[in-house]
């Protein structure tokens, strides 16, 4: 601790990012020298590589990463050619990007690193089978935060529509009626009057459940992790959708699981695909989205609900039914959740409060049978004790004054003016095709012109200040669908109104309309983790 | 589904314990028969099991448990002994407790079960070796939370301590300071303002940290969590103090570890006993509590601490500080973080503003280098995406406009009295004996009359509407030192005024002067899980 902080500071997120950097070996992966170059390159798109950061000695980095000399030579010096970096004399390789962190550009001399062999020696996270980077996916997300980036990617509402005076009425409400020991710790399982009030709105949605078969949750996907955690064991298989919700690949991945992927189409997951593997495979688990998927925006058919569920009977495999987007079919209504045809205990519900009033609140809730309930509150108690008591009441409030509904009454309008917006924008670019989806959330699934790469796409969207996700990143690594995803594209209505969505496609329309790019020549993944 | 709701409420929490039900089947511990029957007679007391709920058939428990049905018969004969249950004809085993839930002493027919096979195929969570079984905790802990007991158990701070005012105004402010875009998804690692604010209070507390080396959690629990799921893999060995938090044993012996406990004296942990022993074992991380630790409310002194330091840089192993409690010094002070004489970067550290502020805002902080920053934010980033944006945002504005430390300045007076007048309770009763901590924090260390046994202490002490902790409970159950748990208790004096605090040992003192109860025949464990 003995170098000036600025130069600490500044060497800081270079060894973060290298320590993060888990490089692709398979056959058909990107060449290295590329992948560590394109790292680089988002990681100042990104912001968290500021202008004057240092990148380590070649030597060091091909050392810590197991590769020769020259791949990292290489890699710098395609850095250099676009203007990212820079070599100096007596200072080594300095990244020259737009952003400007705290200590950047000092010309302290190095400190002593801190001696992280224990560190280096744990094995990565999720035994290397996360697929896209995840530091990756988080840096590039980072994108969309920046004011002049038109977020196509992100799968959040619009800042005009979350409620927070709302919010913040209802918490004052909550405080006034429950007093500060509400503040105070509570049930692991949630407060009782929140269950009461979810379990009483699910009975609305056509779901049976008493108030002890709900589990609030620090949002839905502490419902994913829960289940990762408990109810499945390393080297278990878990069939989940193709294309699907990214946080059920990399939470799955990082719990051991196989991944079966089981395609998609605009009647929901393919069950007849499905059924003839499940005499081979013995599944511990089924994932599936059947209301509003992400990405593809579909809702599952009747006849594919009950044979889903006719399966999972037979094999006793239970599923989990992720509806967080099912609240937002733009008329109201929509189908009732999988659960509700759901006899045998077998289905797990989740829910969440993140798209339709905020994600900042960190709520979400679980319906299962009692017994599941108790397994996973079990894992809960080791995770995070409780969810927090704040949302737990503004949420509780504004389900029982009405103020939930009234605000889904105006963000189903406003959302609907986006979709339409958006979708007529995308469909007059050239050779793009948008995937039929069902009227209500926040995503248009869309392909891109012939022979045109998603992680390119992707990339040059940024440049042009626009962020999409490319479809890949919504697809397990192994397996035969990701080839789908590069020519795929998800975009987001939620974000913005009409009139910057239609921008923000008119900046998209350049780069579809440029000449055909290889696929692979560019490997960036995909922005967000919603 | 097609029974009456109100039965089918009424059975489900008996399924729910059931299924939770870890029995131990070593050859020193209590007889199944009383396992099974304390198991009820806790979750009658907690209030889980209510009047008019029906056990299980005799055959089918012991089906269910693998035992014979002779230990679940002699179980219920207990039960109703005490008044607990009773046989009905026609209804089988009835819970005649005190407690009357939604759906209690409903006459409906049974209907089918759902079908639990899938879920119990499941191992347990933690391989059956988190000791104590949590789901008897939870209920124990439940008793706190009845009106007519007081609580010497809960590690929070008193309801009148709560500054739920304060903290709703510096929400507020936050929001109006931030607006709505603070409520939408924010970085994993939290908001930057927040991690600005908290590197800075650490540099006060003479921690040389950037904003960088903070990851914001839900909560410190997580930060525990977090490093068992990151850190360590299963079967590793993890350094614990004995006794230490509840929450640390359960969750590494949850991800799988072999946990190593190291006595805990005056002076902190005997890291001369610890040293000899890394020769031979080779833990993968230790974790201390260094200041006010909990139960024992001692601070390690600063030889001991240097040397471990020591310890941990030869052998290069990583050291998990929690420092939950140590702003609460009654006359502010006390000694710097262990993590303040780092120089290798081996400390990760854990804050938490439950104890300060609120349980319920469940946030925590960590302070390491940047590269462990980076491994925990992906680990986060599969939990819960981020922490709650608005405890983020008031604990931001306490901390900025000077609230968080007016209110510690508040509540290190009225703990001080609190500590008073339980001490001086407890030292006026017979037998008991006062373990020396430091002044500051929540707890109070206690040794019982010789030959008492703290298990029956705390049951006894919760049927005449006191709770305590048993000291066993901060033990892993392997090793020798549980025994010494045996004899003590945790007494808390966080939650109530000095009166309520005098009243709560006045109802203990008759359990203190019974007649000696020889060890080991009650199997209560003990009550919270902070």
């Amino acid at each position: 601790m003995a170098a000036p902080p600025a130069d600490r500071a500044a060497r800081r997120p270079v060894a973060s990012l290298l320590l993060g950097l888990s490089l692709d070996r398979a056959a058909d992966a990107p060449p290295l020298y590329q992948q560590i170059r394109d790292r680089v390159e988002a990681a100042v798109l990104g912001g968290s590589l500021g202008q004057g950061m240092r990148l380590p000695p070649e030597r060091s980095l091909a050392t810590a990463l197991g590769v020769n000399r020259s791949t990292v030579m290489q890699a710098y010096q395609e850095l250099a050619a676009s203007g990212l970096v820079e070599g100096r004399p007596g200072r080594g390789t300095v990244v020259m990007g737009p952003y400007r962190g705290p200590g950047a550009d000092s010309p302290g001399d190095p400190s002593p690193s801190p001696d992280l062999s224990w560190l280096l020696s744990l094995p990565p996270l999720g035994q290397g089978s996360l697929g896209p980077d995840p530091s990756l996916l988080r840096d590039l997300a980072a994108i969309s935060a920046r004011p002049e980036i038109i977020s196509l990617a992100a799968g959040a509402p619009g800042q005009d529509l979350i409620p927070s005076s709302a919010i913040q009425a209802a918490l004052e409400d909550g405080l006034r009626l429950r007093g500060p020991c509400a503040l105070s710790y509570g049930p692991v399982e949630g407060h009782t009057w929140l269950r009461h009030a979810l379990a009483e709105r699910l009975r609305g949605r056509g779901l049976p459940v008493e108030e002890d078969e709900i589990l609030v949750l620090s949002g839905a996907t502490q419902g994913i992790a829960l289940a990762a955690q408990s109810l499945i064991e390393r080297g278990d298989t878990v069939v989940v959708e193709a294309p699907t919700y990214i946080g059920v690949l990399q939470t799955f991945a990082a719990a051991g699981a196989r991944l079966l992927p089981i395609p998609v189409d605009e009647n929901g997951m393919r069950v007849d695909l499905l059924a003839p593997l499940l005499g081979r495979v013995r599944p511990r688990l089924i994932v599936v989205q059947p209301n509003l998927h992400n990405p593809t925006n579909t809702t599952m058919s009747p006849d594919r609900r009950e044979r889903l569920l006719g399966l999972a009977r037979r094999h006793g495999i239970p599923i989990l039914e992720d509806e967080a987007y099912a609240e937002l079919w733009f008329h109201g209504g929509g189908p009732p959740p999988l659960k509700s045809l759901d006899r045998d205990g077998l289905v797990l519900y989740l829910g969440t409060a993140s798209k339709t009033l905020a994600p900042g609140l960190r709520i979400g809730w679980l319906a299962a049978s009692a017994p599941v309930v108790a397994r996973l509150t079990l894992a809960k108690q080791f995770a995070d004790l409780q969810s927090n008591s704040m949302a737990q009441m503004a949420l509780c409030r504004m389900l029982m004054d009405g103020a939930y509904d009234r605000h889904l009454a105006e963000v189903r309008i406003a959302y609907r003016a986006r979709s339409l917006a958006l979708s007529g924008a995308v469909s007059a670019l050239p050779g793009t095709r948008i995937f039929p989806g069902s009227p209500g959330g926040f995503y248009l699934w869309c392909g891109l012109p012939l022979g045109m790469s998603s992680r390119m796409v992707t990339l040059a969207a940024a440049r042009a200040g626009v962020a999409v996700v490319a479809g890949e990143a919504f697809y397990p690594p192994e397996g035969p669908s990701p080839a789908d995803g590069r020519a795929r594209l998800r975009l987001s209505w939620a974000s913005h109104q009409p009139a910057r969505l239609v921008e923000g496609v008119a900046r998209l329309a350049p780069i579809l309309q440029e000449a055909t790019v290889p696929a692979g020549e560019v490997r960036i993944s995909s922005l967000p983790v919603v």
